[in-house]
């Protein structure tokens, strides 16, 4: 793992222990959190769970090391680079459909881990002319530096949304009259779906896939058939997913 | 980065400054190399260039913590695991096609270098219904224990060929009458191409793509065009694009 002795411009160095806990307990997207070895057990205890929390790797690093990243000596022993991100509201995200008098195309990311993952479908959704994407304030990966990498840029040009519940934006949405797809194994086969009209495909965590409560709120199923069978691989990478049925959606919206 | 006290069962330990350096020098899939932070400064770097060549990464640790790694203090300071990996020949793959009765379907993976991309370009292979995927000896991820995991075991499933020379494998599969497309940005739109009959895809490096020498000996250029354009970001992650691709190419098949 590398890190760097200063932030980059799309990130900002935190350190000491009020601070750090602050950031992890706000969601803000942090990938690392830096421990230095001689913290007590317990205080790093506390940060290693808060951490977790926030979907963050811990890393004990000495002590010399933490000064080098922080270049002060008042570290406390803690620090945290956070992405710098400014997150939209799901009605920016209709209203730029609005805007560019178009029928409203995003991509909820239901709880995404892997922010390689993350970052992929941000990248896919911008190319394939989505509005925006909307990801979970909790259970899933925020937008990191990592994520941010892994887009290309894309994270810090198509806007993001976080939400308290994926689930109350999919009752949001379909108010909206947006129809919501989730992308799942039973579902009907990509191609059969009119993938037209205003629009929000939902996809799941890497584990578990959509979660039961989401599914059922969705109007639709779309599910991706493979040519091999019983291989004991029963899915694509979810970035792979995303990838393949925002292409098809863009392709028929261009048709349209 | 994680790692373990063990070898799981599909790596194994190596260590030691003779063996390492071997390991490296054979190409074997090594994703990091335990340097212990007493070896002499000309030592480690010694191996840094070779585990740089190698596609693998270095990283230092203190002796205490490679003994762990190793349970043995005969380590020189020197450790890696190596998947244990089997490789096929491009001959298996074709005759792979020939026992199923149907048209041979590759994918080259001309120099993927983030085992994360390979690992999702070969799942999605073989999801589709490839026969097999070719990387190079050089210039690329080998299948290290990484790319395994990221595969969700579909390198342990679907036959890999290791090559000394893409082009000469593009040459080879044009002899047998297999039609080589690439990806690349100024082909024809995806949906405009006849991708059924013996196929093999052309997938190159994040970086720089597919080199200028492979593409001039392909018989056709893909691209996927985008609905998006002048945002900054101009192409898929290419384990996306990859998907989208096969899934297309299976799609093609199937109506066949």
């Amino acid at each position: 793992m590398e890190y760097k002795g200063r932030a980059q411009e799309d990130e900002r160095l935190v350190y000491g222990k009020n601070p750090v806990a602050e950031l992890l307990k706000s969601g803000s997207g942090v990938d690392t959190v830096f421990l230095a070895d001689t913290l007590p057990p317990a205080v790093a205890g506390y940060y290693m769970a808060l951490a977790k929390e926030a979907g963050a790797v811990a890393k004990q690093v000495r002590a010399a090391k933490l000064r080098s990243i922080c270049g002060v000596d008042s570290h406390q022993g803690v620090a945290a680079f956070a992405a710098s991100v400014e997150y939209a509201t799901l009605d920016d995200l209709l209203q730029r459909a609005a805007d560019q008098q178009h029928a409203p195309f995003l991509v909820l990311a239901d709880g995404v881990e892997d922010p390689h993952n993350l970052g992929a479908i941000i990248r896919s959704a911008l190319l394939c002319g989505a509005d925006g994407v909307v990801i979970p304030k909790r259970g899933g990966a925020a937008i990191t530096p990592t994520v941010m990498k892994a887009s290309a840029g894309a994270a810090a040009r198509l806007p993001v949304a976080r939400v308290a519940n994926i689930g109350e934006t999919v009752r949001r949405l379909k108010e909206q009259n947006v129809f919501v797809y989730c992308a799942d194994m039973d579902g009907v086969p990509l191609y059969k779906n009119n993938l037209t009209g205003p629009i929000a495909l939902v996809m799941g965590s890497e584990g578990s896939g959509v979660s039961a409560l989401v599914k059922k709120l969705c109007d639709g199923v779309i599910s991706l058939p493979m040519a091999a069978r019983g291989t004991g691989v029963d899915s694509f990478n979810v970035s792979v997913a995303a990838g393949i049925i925002l292409y098809e959606i863009q392709h028929q919206r261009q048709a349209d």
